[in-house]
C-alpha cells in the first residue's frame, strides 16, 4: 500500500455542511475531495493499492481523521460532491479513537497527524514530506511502492507540523519547478511510482 | 500560449442545467470543470499563458467552443462548481460562429474541433494528440512552449475525430504507463512543460 496524508487545517469537524458550499462552509473541504479523487482515480477504475488520510483540524471538533481504502472503496464518483458526500457521512458518525467504517471503504476515527507519524513508524514505513524546496522527486533512486507522503492545504503546513514530520522523515521531496495544489502534486507522485513500477516489471522480466 | 483542447461528447450546450448535478444531467460537465482547474491552477496564482478550449458536443444544440484564458480570466476559484458556474453564463449567451465574452476571460462561440484544427494549422501550431498508445512524453525532445494538446472525456475520442487529429497532429503522446483521467493528463504534461522550461532558462543563464 501506498499512504497519502493531507491535513486539512480548517476543514470541519461535523457533518453539519452543505455539498453545495465544499470551499467556503466547509473550510476548503473542496481540497480534500480534489485529493480523494487524483490519489484514486486511473482511467478505467480504482487504484486499490492506496490509502488517503485526511487530518480535518477545523470546528467544531477539531483532530479527526478520515480513511479512504482504495481496495474496499465503493460508492465514489469523480465529481467533488461524491467524495464530500462520503466524508459527510463520515463526519456524521461518532468518532472515537478506534476507527468505524461508515460506508465501504471510509474510515474515521479521533486523531491527528502525530499519531498518523507515529503508526507509520512503527511500521517502518518510508515518510516523505512534499515541499516545494525539497529534492526533486524524479533524482530519488529510494522512491518504494509502500511509501507514505505527507502534503499540506492551501495553508501549507504549520512550523510545528513540519517539525514533527522532519523529525521521522526519509526526505523532503519536490515534484518540480513550481508550487502546485496538493491535488495536482498528487498527480506527478503516482506517475513518478507509475514509471518506477513499469521499470522494476521490464527488469524482472528480463532476468 | 499553450493550448488545451477538451471534447466534451455529452456536454450540454445549453445553460439550463443545475450546478449540483454536473455529472449527471449536465452531461459528464465536471470532467471539463476539472480540466479547467488542473490547466489554469498553481499553488498561488494562475497559468497565465494557456487557453483551454472546451468543445461541446451534447444536446441540445451541439457545437459550442468555450475558451478560457489564463491571461484574462477572473472569477474562477479551484472548485468544480465555479467553473461549472462560468461555463454556464457562457451557455447562456447566444453562441454565434465569432467569440463573445461572457465573463472576464471567457468566451463562447459556435464551432467545433474541424474548426479548433483549422485555425492551429493555420498559425502553424504544433498539435498533440495525448493517448495511451502513444511515445512517453519524457522521450519526446521537440515539445514547445507553445504546443497544442487534444484529449477525449470519459467516451476518450472516436474514429473521425482520430482521424481529424492525427492527419494534422505532430505526434501522439502518452504520459505515462497508465491510462488517466484527461484532467490528470493535463498535469503531467504541464510538469513536463515546467521543466523543460527550466532547462531552457538555465541554459541561457549559462552561455
Amino acid at each position: 500500500m501506498k499512504d497519502f496524508v493531507i491535513i486539512g487545517h480548517k476543514a470541519l469537524t461535523t457533518g453539519d455542511f452543505s455539498l453545495n458550499d465544499l470551499p467556503g462552509s466547509a473550510g476548503r473541504m473542496d481540497i480534500l475531495c480534489r485529493c480523494i479523487n487524483t490519489a484514486l482515480f486511473l482511467s478505467h477504475g480504482m487504484r486499490r493499492d492506496i490509502n488517503v488520510h485526511l487530518v480535518l483540524l477545523g470546528e467544531p471538533d477539531p483532530g479527526k481523521i478520515i480513511r479512504f481504502n482504495g481496495e474496499q472503496l465503493r460508492y465514489l464518483s469523480p465529481d467533488e460532491r461524491s467524495s464530500g458526500s462520503l466524508i459527510k457521512k463520515a463526519l456524521e458518525k461518532d468518532a472515537t479513537p478506534f476507527e468505524s467504517q461508515s460506508t465501504p471503504g471510509v474510515w474515521i476515527r479521533r486523531g491527528g497527524l502525530a499519531k498518523l507519524l507515529e503508526e507509520f513508524t512503527e511500521n517502518n514505513r518510508r515518510i516523505y514530506y512534499l515541499h516545494e524546496d525539497g529534492e526533486d522527486m524524479r533524482n530519488t533512486s529510494t522512491l518504494s511502492d509502500d511509501a507514505v507522503f505527507i502534503l499540506g492545504d492551501h495553508m501549507g503546513v504549520t512550523e510545528e507540523e513540519e517539525g514533527a514530520i522532519k523529525a521521522v522523515s526519509a526526505g523532503t521531496l519536490s515534484i518540480g519547478p513550481l508550487s502546485l495544489h496538493s491535488d495536482h502534486c498528487i498527480i506527478i507522485i503516482l506517475n513518478e511510482l507509475d514509471r518506477i513500477g513499469l521499470k522494476q516489471t521490464e527488469a524482472q522480466s528480463e532476468t
